[in-house]
């Protein structure tokens, strides 16, 4: 790397103080114009461009956000992280700054690390995602006074500014559809209590049931942690109820789940769609090109990513911030996979998309 | 957030100059142990640390790494390239550094983009990902003389700083299975001529039917863009070629590819493993529980974040650095998908899986 032109060498291309330049540079202090002139031509003619360290030293500002999602190395990929990245950087970039990863790792001192960051004023503010209940992010961050959103809610962040996708609301939507497609006896796969994303989304479940005067049978409700492979036990197990409580239908929480029950329900020799009703959640696109088609919950990504740094944005600029939780509607997309009950006039295989 | 504590709050609290808590903080000049301790103890109680623009503007590094991938918002989830940033993540933290998302937007000038953070110093070196032919990237900040490794060749990048797995071995590995197994008419679902790791991949299956002395048709190679519907079709295609040139196994580049492929043999009433055997690449965890198991390449990305990391701090502390290329072999996992040609020796259904 050649020497950094500095405003030492700008200086002394010029002919002036180093301090004459600076006050050039920073617009403070009376000088003339002629000599202003002077000193940004050889600032052209140099190159010379303000370190960015130098301009977060001056204005106690990095242009940076930390963005803190769990480590954990899943052996699954991330779809809906993944997108929210992706967006994140977009729409930070084009306002001017940059995301520093900050991963959480459960084996290192999560205060510390925040704490190291802030203080060094590394970032201006934080970005969490991967929330779960009494998430120590949360409290850590809260307790250092930065700016910082979180995408989804922890159990203790009523007053944190917060961005969500309402998965209970999805997810009762995806078991209305299937109410109005004639079932009634629906089974849910879903995740362990610990979960806080996998109680919202059985509680869509039970809402609708208990609306719709529909009884839920305890066996209908299998909880546990996996994706394809736990999908496809799950609905064995399902499958494997005795007549007349054998589900019709079952609403799995996550599209690879739903996957592993389309291939328990095949495996038992029936069709998926005509038969027993399967949907998912994420509208992943390796599922959604199965056939038969899968009906899915699709969360608003873009929208999320957005709004959480535009609220991060008003709280570094000093602005009044929104503390509660925004939460965001995601759609229902039926495809064939809920479609075969009662109403078997879709071509077959046809990948007929409704969004609701 | 509370006013900084800064070196000339330190040196109010230990009643001495700033001049000297500086030298204290910087190991500089010649302070009496008395008068170090003294200082050091008000740094202590104050809780003092330098700040990281104070100690970049002084250093001249920045601790941070700028990572560079493809922004295309991609329909489909990058497991492999999550996996990377995952470790490369993992690894820069244990260094001491941060990683810097640098995303190559089409839309922007590169080149632009690249220089304005080495010339406001934001970061000490850059590792770029998704590269293709004649990559623009590898230009700019080659220009820039800054550090720098590719994670993937270029055509253009003989000589810089690069690390990528052995795609043309990984091909070769499935198809020589694949002949040990018994098969001789041995088709591929691969990636467009544009595509450079499509094109090193496909190499890798031309050798080996060369090497074996198998007559390659023309109709056993497919070209074409996409995931499982790609597969899908284009395993249909294959299997429509009449006897005696009908396929018996298919390799695909990618294992969605090969997800849409077993589909498409088992519309035709066949079953994948007994009558056509699949192959696929990148052991996606979707994938590996589908039934039967999918055989298909596993690339070492563990290993290539490590040895992407290492090259380019060997480069920022200014040590010699390799250039050649460094190639890692990815490995052959075998699952059923492949094995029911000539012995079906194997339990049905139970996940026998063996690494070569």
């Amino acid at each position: 790397m050649t020497e950094p032109v500095t405003l030492k060498t700008v200086a002394k291309h010029a002919g002036v103080s180093y301090q004459t330049v600076s006050k050039v540079v920073h617009n403070q202090g009376q000088i003339s114009p002629a000599l202003r002139q002077r000193i940004q031509k050889s600032i052209d003619e140099l190159g010379y461009r303000p370190n960015a360290a130098a301009q977060a030293l001056r204005t106690h500002a990095s242009h940076l956000i930390g963005y803190s999602w769990s480590l954990e190395r899943k052996d699954h990929s991330s779809f809906i992280l993944d997108q929210f990245q992706h967006d994140i950087v977009e729409d930070a970039e084009d306002a001017g700054y940059h995301i520093l990863l900050v991963p959480r790792r459960t084996e290192h001192d999560v205060d510390s690390h925040f704490r190291e960051l802030v203080k060094a004023r590394r970032v201006d503010g934080f970005i969490l995602s991967s929330i779960e209940y009494n998430d120590p992010r949360i409290e850590s961050v809260a307790r250092l006074k930065v700016p910082f959103v979180s995408f989804g809610r922890s159990h203790t962040s009523d007053a944190t500014a917060c961005v969500d996708v309402d998965g209970r609301a999805g997810i009762a939507k995806a078991v209305h559809h299937l109410i109005d497609s004639g079932h009634r006896r629906i089974a849910i796969i879903a995740w362990p209590d610990s979960s806080r994303v996998g109680n919202d989304r059985l509680a869509g479940y039970l809402d609708v049931m208990s609306d719709a005067g529909l009884p839920v049978e305890p066996a209908w409700i299998v909880r546990g942690t996996g994706e394809t492979e736990y999908g496809y036990s799950a609905a064995q197990q399902l499958l494997a109820i005795p007549e007349p409580s054998r589900p019709s239908a079952i609403v799995t929480v996550l599209d690879s789940i739903a996957m592993g029950a389309m291939q328990a329900v095949e495996t038992c020799g029936l069709i998926v769609g005509r038969d027993i009703a399967v949907t998912g959640f994420d509208d992943m696109p390796t599922t959604r090109h199965l056939k038969p088609g899968l009906t899915t919950i699709r969360q608003p990504i873009r929208e999320v990513a957005r709004a959480v740094l535009s609220l991060l944005l008003a709280q570094v600029n000093g602005e009044q911030s929104v503390v509660q939780p925004l939460m965001l509607s995601p759609e229902l997309v039926i495809r064939e996979s809920s479609q075969g009950y009662g109403h078997v006039d879709h071509e077959k295989g046809a990948l007929s998309t409704v969004t609701a």
